[in-house]
């Protein structure tokens, strides 16, 4: 039963849902551009003071594109190691999928409204939700032995990592509560993290 | 004279009509978030109200990137049976690629228009006009001995549930007529003919 | 020195040219969805009446994605039969990407002033280019002998029918001076010279 | 230590990190089309006399889909010749990334405030990013011996023209502050740049 319900949903050629797969992050990653706010052609004098004053949405487009691209490569390294697949994998992919095409909502509404501790809120759930799933998907196939363990030690430090990941968006939903406008520094957690990962 | 005209129309290696197809379906499902409202900047006391109030806004994202995502799965599944096209073939998915790219528009007329019904059977038809020409393009293939039939039994299962989609977009339309802002409600049934699909 | 032309600037893999092909075409064609004018949320009144009112939108909208489809087909088509490029074929490759993405704004161009003459010059203006640029490389390539010909009345054919291709467009931008609002028409010649195409 | 990085950080395989990034460049070089600023529907009486005194936005779009395009394919050429990657190549391409994203952004301020400094000095400093970033890449590379040198004379071609490839948006930061709104001709000199990189 089980058998067949990999079947009849997932007779699909992996090669697809890799496509699918990067041509929504490549979408999602691009359209975060239009987060930033162009200044109104004739309401505005000093295009120049006007860009140095957005600095803010600069900062949040990167750091939405850096996040969006670390995340990518997190969820490439994933299917790396998990060898099968079935329809529950199938269905966590495709929620992962939903909350990447939200990101650039998350940072269109934190552009619109910087340092609104609402739209800060939802960035950093949003990513949350993301890492969680993540976390998820790869737990899920760690208990159904979905993964080639050829060395033990590269799977635990995996296993450590994507729990890792939690930490940065975790903390950034606690200093929205204390000083919003600043949460997405937390992120620059994560090349440290990544330093100690390799311990 | 129709092998002329599959020579003269369908010389194309089929890898790129599938790049085509997952680049549209891709980039629609991420256009939908470009459907849920922004609130706006100078009108917006409070973000995080805003944001429970628009609840029926991300619902209708979520549903109908879900739908998308769903379709794709059966989509590429026709073509895991299908082992030969014709030019009849590539205008039906010609057709369904251009009912695919009207789905953002679709959406963004719903989540302008909560609980409108022209809106909600707009949305519904755009839908089930997608599943009748996914039923057509199978029946057609059906027909013209396209598919390869290694287990009778299993064709016999896909042919059913590519008739039993239609379901939950008539009903929602019927929905629409009597309590217009439920009717993606009617999409909640695809888990259960789900499941129920594979007896 | 024209050897080491294609050294310097075409030691690129052509599935990667391909691929960027296609994820434009994809992209182009679906950001045409963005040039259907939604209704005004606080405006509108009747949305089922302001939909049947836009009908011209959908028309154009639905115009434009078949002539994109059936242009990719033959593009597709062209490099069936190409089986050699040079630093001019990539150029005009990438002239006739430029002329696709802008088929968006033609398109939103049209469906703003439905019936103005100037602006439905535009929208035929540009895929007449685009007619231009795919006959311009053909002929370039049959001229350099980078056409396999396998079977000579199958390249005449297909001369032809490029050639063909300029009629539509060409009688849309007559019709555009005396009747603009139905140039637009004209290319319900396509499925008609397709037909004669294969005698 | 170093080989451990590269394990955790880059077990990806590279048709993907491929697909992402020709993904975002047809992304982005469709998006420039939103650049192209539509006139109002009722308060513009003459498309035709509108469009003619638009015609700086259509060379800035075009300009700047042909500077995005004749980046891609440099940047193609580059992966040509590298033949070893690692975690600073990684990072410098997802650097890449995020400013070939921001070009739309650039291209629209630029057609919003038509030969206002600031918004060239922006847009060619975009550019210029890009095309340092492309040089560091191609640098270090060389000196990790990552690069396959067949034919040290072509290597040395190559690293000359990564170098060349700084006068165009060097020049025309210059321009800029002399003559704004005349910067984007300074690219007018890569075709001959590209002629003399041939001797």
């Amino acid at each position: 039963m089980e058998n067949k319900q990999q079947e009849s949903e997932l007779n699909m050629q992996p090669h697809r849902l890799e496509a699918l797969t990067d041509g929504i992050f490549a979408f999602a990653m691009t359209l975060l551009v239009l987060s930033i706010n162009l200044p109104t052609p004739n309401a505005t004098a000093d295009v120049g003071a006007y860009i140095v004053s957005q600095f803010q949405n600069f900062w949040t487009f990167a750091i939405s594109f850096l996040l969006l691209a670390f995340f990518w490569v997190n969820y490439s390294q994933q299917y790396h190691h998990i060898k099968k697949t079935d329809a529950v994998t199938f269905r966590l992919n495709i929620f992962i999928l939903l909350f990447v095409v939200l990101m650039p909502f998350s940072t269109s509404l934190m552009n619109d409204f910087t340092s609104d501790r609402s739209a800060e809120l939802f960035f950093n759930g949003n990513f949350l939700i993301l890492c969680v799933l993540l976390l998820i998907n790869w737990q899920y196939c760690l208990r159904k032995h979905y993964i080639e363990v050829t060395n033990a030690k590269h799977i635990a430090v995996a296993s450590r990592n994507f729990l890792f990941l939690l930490i940065p968006p975790l903390l950034a939903l606690g200093i929205c509560f204390i000083y919003p406008g600043w949460s997405t520094l937390s992120y620059l957690l994560i090349p440290i993290l990544l330093f100690f990962s390799k311990k």
